[in-house]
């Protein structure tokens, strides 16, 4: 038989972690919530995640789901309690859903949006500082946002993944290309101060590929290169031709979404 | 003759300062913005700020000003850039003015806007968390709402400022009676996350009045008095009535006005 399968819903500050994915010996996301659901429920605790975030990213929207063991039948309200409070400082556990047996909270997901931030001016960003690249030039908009378009689709983003990566992947004869659902730019305001927001929608995504992303269309935006330099870049399937990696700190991973009624479940909410 | 005088506008984050104003021996916004204004123009340089922030109140509007000696003519988008530079972290000078001489930031204020953000939730914010109160009960926002209308106007908020400086106040013949121009209760978003903000607008503002009155509404909003209560605590003026001091890093100081054209002049923005 299965078992029951729980999904919690994570918010975390990527500055004091080592990345999402459990590693031994240092501090990351997935470690601190095993520890806490292993205390809490008296056994050793496996999750899978949603998106394995990289050290310094952050997420709003993390998802992260395991299965209970047979006769496992925890109060959803302590155990969110619990796993929030003992999984420690940057990390909030703000929902815990009983969802259907062997949901994987990295396999079922259809669609992850990530949201990466950039504080444009020759002053530093206060409120938004931990959240956004600050970039003292000034950016062209119109420029990132053609050079955007490009983006958009299914593509070889192998010039946008960590080059190891995507080797290994090759190794494994599995593909480099990804589908961009959607791509845009707009502004937020936040505290007041004023970021410029890239949003990628995608199903999935390859390592380091938003950021790197990013880093390309800074590029455009600063007039480095012409919009159009997106597709060369795009069709060279060489990580050394696109732009920087955008620091990791201007990077939010918000949502996941799940086939309908997937997540249609007894809930406990923070 | 009268001399040019210098507006700066200025952001901060209070968390690492003793405050707003300049004391002997401490880290301070004000002794740290005096110290860079003193190395780029080479000279003591005293300075005015629009208001005088507690230790952690943040700031996304402060204004300072300062009367150039004569003779000095220093180019403001240097200036401005070198005392962004010098004051560090946690500052941002991102405007500097040649204004009408003689103005002062703190005596030619006409209107002074404060928001106070809090989030409710049983789980904390991770985004917000720097900026906000967080409270993990139930507010109740329509008795909170009621209960601010009964600040607007002039009142005596002799009950609502640090008994020391009340007592100070009324030993010189001062009034502690203000005017509350405006008070709302809105709810904003920032990264996601969803805040409480209660936004106060007034001529002038006793020490901790913001504060207090936060508290104040916080305690009609857990329940514990209704909207009424405010009315009570006004007319006791006594301090040791009304609600807790609200946390200092909830508050921030975002606006000062000044009587139209004081500050139209030359400018160098960052």
């Amino acid at each position: 038989m299965t078992h029951n399968t729980v999904a919690l819903f994570i918010a975390y500050n990527g500055a004091p972690f080592a990345g999402f994915a459990r590693q031994p010996d240092r501090k990351t996301v997935q470690g601190q919530i095993e520890s806490a659901l292993s205390t809490v429920l008296r056994r050793e605790v496996r999750t899978v995640g949603a998106g394995r975030t990289d050290s310094g990213v952050h997420a709003l929207g993390q998802v992260m789901s395991f299965d209970l063991e047979e006769g496992e039948e925890p109060d959803l309200f302590a155990l969110r309690r619990s796993a929030d409070v003992l999984s420690g400082d940057g990390i909030s556990v703000y929902e815990a859903r009983l969802v259907h047996p062997g949901f994987s909270s990295r396999f079922d997901a259809v669609r992850r949006t990530y949201r990466y931030r950039i504080f444009q001016g020759s002053a530093a960003p206060i409120f938004c500082a931990p959240y956004v690249w600050h970039i003292s030039g000034e950016l062209d908009f119109a420029s990132m946002e053609k050079a955007a378009g490009y983006f958009i689709g299914e593509h070889d983003f192998r010039s946008f993944c960590v080059k190891n990566t995507a080797d290994e992947l090759e190794k494994k004869g599995l593909s480099t290309a990804r589908e961009v659902l959607a791509l845009s730019l707009f502004f937020e305001e936040h505290f007041g101060e004023r970021c410029l927001t890239v949003e990628v929608v995608g199903n999935a995504f390859l390592h380091s590929m938003v950021r790197t992303l990013v880093g390309t269309l800074v590029e455009v935006g600063i007039g480095h290169h012409d919009p159009a330099w997106v597709k060369e870049v795009l069709s060279a399937r060489n990580r050394a031709v696109a732009g920087p990696t955008a620091p990791a700190q201007g990077l939010t991973f918000c949502k996941v979404e799940y086939p309908p009624h997937f997540l249609d479940s007894e809930r406990a909410r923070g």
